[in-house]
């Protein structure tokens, strides 16, 4: 039986440190934030212990989550790798349990968001569950028979790395061909990049919005122009919808899943994104004619299903 | 609290239906077999229901599991599709449990061998299991938190269909790229074709060994070749260790597994495949240096995996 007091959920995002109130419906009841220190993990670590003092306003006990991009370990007590800060292999938990003196759950930040889709969002009710998060990269959740699906050593779910085009585009985590560089914000950016470089007329609306300056194209400058009608992006998001869909088709032959939910700040985006993908989806999927096809659908909790999410596992960790 | 009693496997190959006694430590305790009528839908059950008659001896009422490549669904009343049958979206279940008056249950032939060799053989005691059977296909099997893990509808696990190489060879599916078009049984048969019909030099041996007729040429030529030591054959089963290698990343990128287990006719050739596979994949996982990697092991139970894991499934459901 889960409690029904609020719990906090803590997000840790590249800029901002994101941190609310929920309650045991999943509302947010109130939300502050702070920069987020960077590369400095004592900063971070002390700017998520004056957040959760300031949401607690000194009384209240309640479980804390905090989500993070990056690698927790099985048990959640360290932070194996992540990507934006500076924690390598850190008892993470502990630190931030002994300076808060209650309970914390530490999630991955794609895991959080996914649970919260699962809780409270597009997936409800649904048995097996695929969430991405298509931001910078691919985020990845799997929610199993009620349960986040974490691996046998806590970091399942890191869709983006499959590799997808042998010899493909160098990705940052030092192979080649990865889906989150043909199928996120990032890869539409440069993909963006390459065809002002290209100085091709085509691309003579995206010239003009980057002042023809290739290093100023960003993946929401496509995604804006593409919604604004512009046909060179709308093709770059065409192509990307297909590698999108071509994964989803990857992931769904492995879990075949009662649901993928796309969420992020792309999957969010007012294109035809998701159209093209689950139309590719439909048409790569092996075995398509003798078999269901699980739904693509839209997240609902936007960007803050992150906070929500957290902050839910923690109720939920603490029951 | 599982039976003590043995349980009666079936086993329905291309070739033969296999059928034993299993006990309950998974050891055969006796083994018959009939010729598959192949296309033959009503021989084939008359079959199962003949050989279950004779393993009983008239007297016993154990459960029968029945293992067959092809897709059950959700409940394990239907085969979907069988590749080798001609079972469409059939009540099977419901057929063979009237025919022979007890409980069968039914499971797709790579959930067999998989769950035989996490209760009997290499994976035993490990959590979050992925098993591959790599005979002329790719087969597959999860098993998490001590479950076959079937999905939504009951088809999870079909690792050979997903694609890695964006207009690659064509697969029995009808897409292109599949990987167990680049890591199996018929594809070093195709690539070893391949090479006979090239001329070259380098295929002196294995045209020998064909006569010179490439349709001739199968994986277990080219396997055969590579024991007694062919380069040229060695050549083929290195790059098919690289494909194997990268397919397995790929799984555990999204799995997280506690061990990846490689059975199959192929998986147990006397060849470098498996070593290849496993340096690509400890050259190619995401992440390597900050997480674990999943050991990669030699299926145990050879070719009866499947009539003991089949046996054992039904034990377990009947208990």
């Amino acid at each position: 039986m889960q409690s029904s007091q609020p719990s906090i959920g803590v997000d840790i995002g590249g800029t901002k440190i994101l941190a609310a109130l929920v309650d045991a419906d999943g509302a947010i009841t109130k939300q502050i934030y702070h920069p987020t220190p960077s590369q400095d993990v004592p900063a971070t670590e002390r700017a998520i212990v004056e957040l959760v003092q300031e949401l607690s306003g000194g009384q209240l006990h309640c479980p804390v989550g905090v989500g993070a991009a990056g690698w927790m370990n099985r048990d959640s007590s360290r932070v194996l790798f992540s990507p934006h800060l500076s924690w390598r292999d850190e008892p993470v938990r502990d630190r931030l349990e002994s300076q808060l003196g209650r309970t914390v759950t530490l999630v991955n930040d794609a895991d959080a968001a996914g649970w919260a889709e699962y809780r409270f969002g597009a997936a409800r009710s649904v048995n097996d569950v695929v969430c991405l998060t298509l931001g910078t990269g691919i985020g990845g959740s799997i929610i199993l028979g009620g349960e986040v699906y974490r691996g046998n050593s806590g970091i399942a779910g890191e869709f983006g790395h499959q590799s997808i085009v042998p010899g493909g585009h160098r990705c940052a985590c030092g192979n080649r061909g990865c889906w989150e560089q043909y199928a996120s914000g990032n890869a539409l950016g440069r993909d963006g990049a390459e065809l002002v470089r290209s100085k091709s007329p085509v691309a003579h609306n995206l010239r003009a919005a980057c002042g023809d300056d290739p290093s100023a194209v960003t993946g929401s400058l496509v995604t804006d122009l593409a919604a604004q009608g512009d046909s060179a992006c709308r093709d770059l998001i065409e192509e990307m919808g297909q590698w999108l869909g071509l994964g989803i088709s990857n992931l769904v032959s492995v879990l075949d899943p009662g649901m993928v939910v796309i969420g992020g700040g792309l999957g969010s985006a007012p294109t035809e994104l998701l159209t093209v993908a689950e139309s590719h989806y439909r048409r790569t999927l092996s075995g398509r004619g003798y078999r269901p096809f699980a739904q693509i659908c839209r997240a609902q909790l936007g960007p803050s299903a992150g906070l929500i999410g957290a902050a839910d596992l923690a109720r939920q960790s603490s029951a």
